[in-house]
């Protein structure tokens, strides 16, 4: 490959995306070679194709897909960049399967400050090597002033599923314990901090992170896991009701055992939430057989990203479809799916 | 699985997308199952979970994704989601790959109509059902009204690739031929008479369409191609460039070897716009071996889409990065990259 060559340097310090960065051009080819080759570095993307090539085994893959409209882009504990990479990497990890490679697609609106453009992908690209998934492939569409807002990521993930291990949200049976890996609502209220100004309350910090390696570690010891999923946009409460109707199963938790920071408490009592319907983006759900669950919580509170785990209730054959909790109070209701938007953007 | 119930049913005639649809709970999961799942049904979709599992053998895999902001979202010959299915199975194709499944992630602008997603969403579903490749997982997000413009689609596709077939944007060696698979400018066109109100031009029709069994044709007769690539945004001139940089070779094409509609060629003059910068979506460039070159022209004229195939060039030794045209008057100019940007928003 020669240098493009002949284009004006860009200007990444002070400099806007306009509509010549995606069209197309000798703009667009500058902006993916300096910027996104560069921050992404890795021979499959190297290959300057619109389509990346690389050699698979034989078995089972998964392919998952997320776009990503956070606001604001920027928030206590990562940004726009990481949280895709995260979130993708989790779809992944939470059909038991390890990532393999990941694609990024950009929609850009015009006037973005390149700086945060920037800021936002050499994130991801440490994101990436973080997890240790190359990101293979991608796209850049720049949209005119006032038809986006600011950056918008889908993010795709392909991963391998270990033989033998068969997880899906249709798995759950009568009697499976129910745990979580850790604290809810984290994300949700560190990016409602950023929106609405509660700077002052401390400790709200969202738990972005990639959960593959905590995967790993459980599909070890307990193969015999029927469902995992992360309890993203709809929280906790909608993720689950979501769960029992797949499995046409009903679910029984305990309020006392879910795990929720004071920090996050707190701000939830000022904003009026509750943070069972508060969006997290580095927890899961493990659905297994009870006979199995102390074995996993102890893998899971020994993992750097499951040291809150609990186990929260249980799976059972009567109300399928339907989620009830007794509460702190010793009473019992029904928990429901999230009826409106809660929290709008939150990824 | 059981329904779940209780929701509202979705006015598809006169409702309008709010942010509830994008929330994470009832009114999304209920949007999914009526409208996306209903319409791309499968097997793999219909497993309900945030990916899709699904076997493959060992061989060479590829990736691709692009994000589709196409305006206006209907256009003659298509719209954004045929679009999407047809370019992103082409990004596939471009390896000498088959495609085997597809991703969907929808960004809507919140007050689209549920009249115009639905249509879009059908004729996605046509498209991908029309090629044979199923849509196996998906997602969706609503932006608040005027943070979005109506639909943006970002489709990610995986292929396989035959053993032995090597074709890469760098295999381009001197001598080879250049050939065009059919008409260029035909997209760019379409899309702009809708925008410009060119609807008095008749034959403005864009050439949107999947590539796989044309690539399929073109591959078992001439496994030695060295370069597939299709002409999308910048165009014929924009994309050979790109070519010429990634091989570091030169190349010269004939301008009257080029075939463009009279339709085309009509409007472009009356915009002011050059055929050879303008987007194709159901077109390719094929670079190979000049002995192979009339056996795989024939190839490509026998397929329906590639009836007005042409050899319109070469690659030289000479010029690395630069391709030069004999224009119809008897000069020879160079042709340059799309400096700005020509045609916004025309995929």
């Amino acid at each position: 490959m020669i240098p493009i060559g002949k284009g004006p340097a860009i200007d990444f310090e002070h400099g806007l995306v306009d509509l010549n960065h995606g069209g197309g051009g000798r703009a667009m080819a500058q902006l993916i070679e300096e910027l996104f080759i560069a921050a992404f570095d890795n021979p499959l993307l190297r290959q300057g194709n619109d389509q990346a090539c690389f050699p698979v085994a034989e078995g089972r893959m998964v392919m998952t897909t997320d776009g990503y409209v956070i606001s604001p882009l920027f928030f206590p504990g990562g940004d726009i960049g990481s949280l895709a990479v995260h979130g993708t990497i989790n779809d992944v990890a939470m059909a038991g399967a390890q990532p393999v490679a990941l694609s990024a697609s950009y929609i850009i609106e015009e006037g973005l400050p390149l700086a945060d453009l920037r800021r936002v992908v050499l994130s991801m690209a440490q994101a990436a090597r973080d997890a240790g998934v190359p990101i293979v492939t991608g796209d850049t569409k720049v949209v005119e002033r006032g038809k986006g807002d600011g950056l918008f990521i889908t993010t795709t993930g392909i991963g391998r599923v270990p033989p033998g291990v068969v997880i899906s949200g249709d798995q759950a049976q009568p009697g499976d314990a129910i745990l979580i890996s850790g604290t809810m609502g984290d994300h949700g209220m560190a990016v409602m901090s950023r929106r609405e100004n509660l700077g002052f309350m401390t400790g709200l910090v969202s738990d972005s992170a990639a959960l593959h390696t905590l995967v790993a570690a459980m599909v070890a010891v307990a193969p015999g896991i029927h469902v995992l999923r992360d309890p993203t946009r709809g929280g906790l409460a909608s993720t689950l009701n979501e769960l029992a109707v797949q499995s046409g199963v009903g679910m029984l938790i305990r309020e006392a055992a879910i795990p929720v920071r004071d920090s996050v408490a707190g701000a939830c009592e000022l904003l009026g939430l509750d943070p069972l319907y508060v969006a997290n983006e580095g927890k899961l759900i493990a659905i297994l057989p009870m006979e199995q669950a102390e074995t996993l919580l102890s893998v899971l509170r020994a993992h750097p990203l499951g040291q809150d785990a609990a186990i929260i209730g249980r799976v059972t054959a009567e109300d399928p479809g339907l989620v009830q909790m007794d509460t702190k109070f010793g009473g019992r209701r029904i928990v429901d799916w999230l009826a409106g938007e809660q929290l709008p953007r939150i990824c």
